[in-house]
């Protein structure tokens, strides 16, 4: 059996932004990474040396696929903080959302009929597409509903009380299950919101949450809370993939959260995210007047829209020359559309550089449609 | 779609692995873990702090799906000193050797026919079951060949100059590739032994390797290097399953390879094992002649065959009784077998503990078979 024939061709996109991550003086509003200034090191350090010399010799050593109990017990007490009763044996720690993604798409089996919003994340769209899941739009029936209730990606909102009734009526009409991705609900402006779908029907959802967006994603720490019925196929699939989530990860954020850390980190984290939206807000407005910006509640991105007919591609490589870079709007759709879209992430780009690199962008825009 | 009834019924093997788990004074010849007596913690610190607060601060964000440069070239290195010439380019690391081999199965599609060894690692043949492939012993057709050439799991045996040229002239013949295991290669006892698989057929060879066994597993870090063909495949794969290996874990890895301690720490640790080894080979001749033990020349476990038709799990139950446990031989294999069979692993038990421990499982096999 040879195969090499299926095998993919290097992809222009992927091309276009690993040349751009290596354009020097870029300012780069793609890839929704945190801001690295407010990773808590000296606090990350103090947590390793209690972790990697406590008693237990947890932190290097293999552990159970579900993960560390002491983990799954801080998860749980963050999910009650916001409103959520979810005990720890229910939760199954993660190799970030991503693997939390799969591992429920994985458990529904062969093909499913999955259904997402107009703009979604790319990640879990390459899950559905290797899984060979058959994608629709969410006013169709499917097996399962793929959201992001509390601050979607990319367009940072949220799903209101009457649109949550719908969709979980919607699915239980269809039997479906809905696959909540809450990676975001941590950088609400506001730090409220609804509390998460899976406490109104906790034998319909599956709940995905992470520590990437709001302490770091170099652990590579998530969660999913599958149905009931579900857990013991999810933790079987969680065991096949990669048998456990990182101990070392595990036993330092067990040890950083109980230090009570967690919440003054995210409480600045937000005013932070806000006031860089703000600056990118203002910049957008006076240099890219014929872009539509949305007005997201949270998250680290603002997603643009426009009535111009112009490839998304194209002007990537123009801003590229004038020095920034962005998220192609074609990613986080199912089909190129027919206007020019595009994501711009404010998160991770120093404060200074924000009204520079959308000056930029401005400028290459201009030279694309004159 | 309702597919509950699909939901696997808790396992009574894994309630008993647990439940042997938590008895209190229990002897444990289960699981396959390293010695955390070896684990290098001052060292591994150290390389924490200057990774944490290396200028890039590249331990706490997002990376590559391949993993860092750094990383790969260290693991280049390394394949280097075995005698494979394989580029940094090539490598993918992953999370853990399982995840390794959870990638190169899937870039073979759908339902692929495996051939594996007459006893094999359980993690892989869990991959293989839910990858859905069919399952053949070594000497017949199929489209991979799962193999340990350089240290069999459990039987602790290597390949042949003979038996290698025989396998991947088979593999050739059928057009089928080879996944090559070397999760203990560096724990030969003899730190000699063949080059890898993949230098004499890089194009037919997926080769994974990992830290867990050298190291520690708690970073869970190893790596793929798949034939070129199947490059961008396993890498679109290795993407779609968790985006990428802990940055952290990375780092931390990177930073203590370099500092040259690592090839020092392998040689005790070969030492070490194979004395626990000699000590338990002694107190399996005189407690349990009854067993045939293999003659390992390296890895973590000795691997009993009988002529007993007794089953593993009973004596495994009258094991726990007295206070020691085992790993089952019918997790090694396609089916049951007649007769008893079962691993015993050395590696992680306190040396101290070896005779107490083999004479207790003496008792218990005593009480069976009178």
């Amino acid at each position: 059996m040879e195969r090499g024939s299926h095998t993919p061709v290097v992809d222009a996109r992927e091309l276009l932004q690993r040349h751009a991550a290596e354009v020097p003086g870029l300012i780069s509003f793609a890839g929704g990474l945190p801001d690295p200034a407010l990773f808590p090191k000296r606090q990350l350090s103090r947590s390793f040396i209690a972790a990697v010399n406590a008693k237990s010799g947890d932190a290097l050593q293999y552990g159970w696929p579900e993960g560390s109990l002491e983990l799954r017990q801080q998860i749980s007490k963050l999910l009650a903080g916001r409103g959520a009763s979810v005990e720890p044996e229910r939760i199954i720690v993660t190799s970030g959302a991503q693997q939390a993604i799969q591992i429920a798409v994985a458990t529904l089996g062969a093909r499913p009929r999955i259904a997402i919003e107009r703009e979604s994340y790319p990640g879990a769209l390459e899950i559905f597409r290797s899984a060979r899941g058959k994608l629709v739009e969410l006013e169709h029936d499917a097996d399962l509903f793929y959201v992001m209730p509390s601050v979607s990606n990319p367009r940072g909102q949220s799903l209101d009380p009457g649109a949550r009734r719908a969709l979980l009526a919607h699915a239980k009409a269809c039997r479906g299950y809905v696959l909540e991705d809450d990676a975001y609900a941590g950088t609400r402006f506001d730090g409220q919101g609804e509390p998460p779908l899976i406490v109104s029907a906790p034998e319909r959802v599956f709940h995905v949450g992470t520590f990437s967006k709001t302490l770091c994603p170099g652990l590579r720490i998530g969660w999913l809370v599958p149905p009931r019925r579900f857990a013991r196929a999810a933790l079987k699939q969680k065991q096949a993939a990669d048998l456990q989530a990182s101990s070392l990860s595990q036993a330092l954020l067990a040890d950083y959260l109980q230090t009570g850390h967690f919440e003054g980190l995210q409480r600045r984290a937000r005013a932070y995210y806000r006031r860089k939206l703000r600056r990118l807000l203002r910049a957008v407005a006076r240099e890219l007047p014929q872009l539509r910006p949305g007005a997201p509640i949270g998250g680290f991105s603002l997603w643009l829209d426009s009535d111009l007919a112009l490839d998304d591609e194209r002007l990537l490589k123009a801003a590229i020359e004038q020095g920034v870079s962005f998220d192609l709007g074609q990613q986080f759709r199912l089909s190129t559309g027919k206007y020019l879209a595009l994501r711009l992430c404010f998160s991770a780009v120093p404060e200074r550089d924000i009204e520079p690199g959308i000056a930029r962008l401005g400028r290459a825009l201009k030279r694309m449609t004159r």
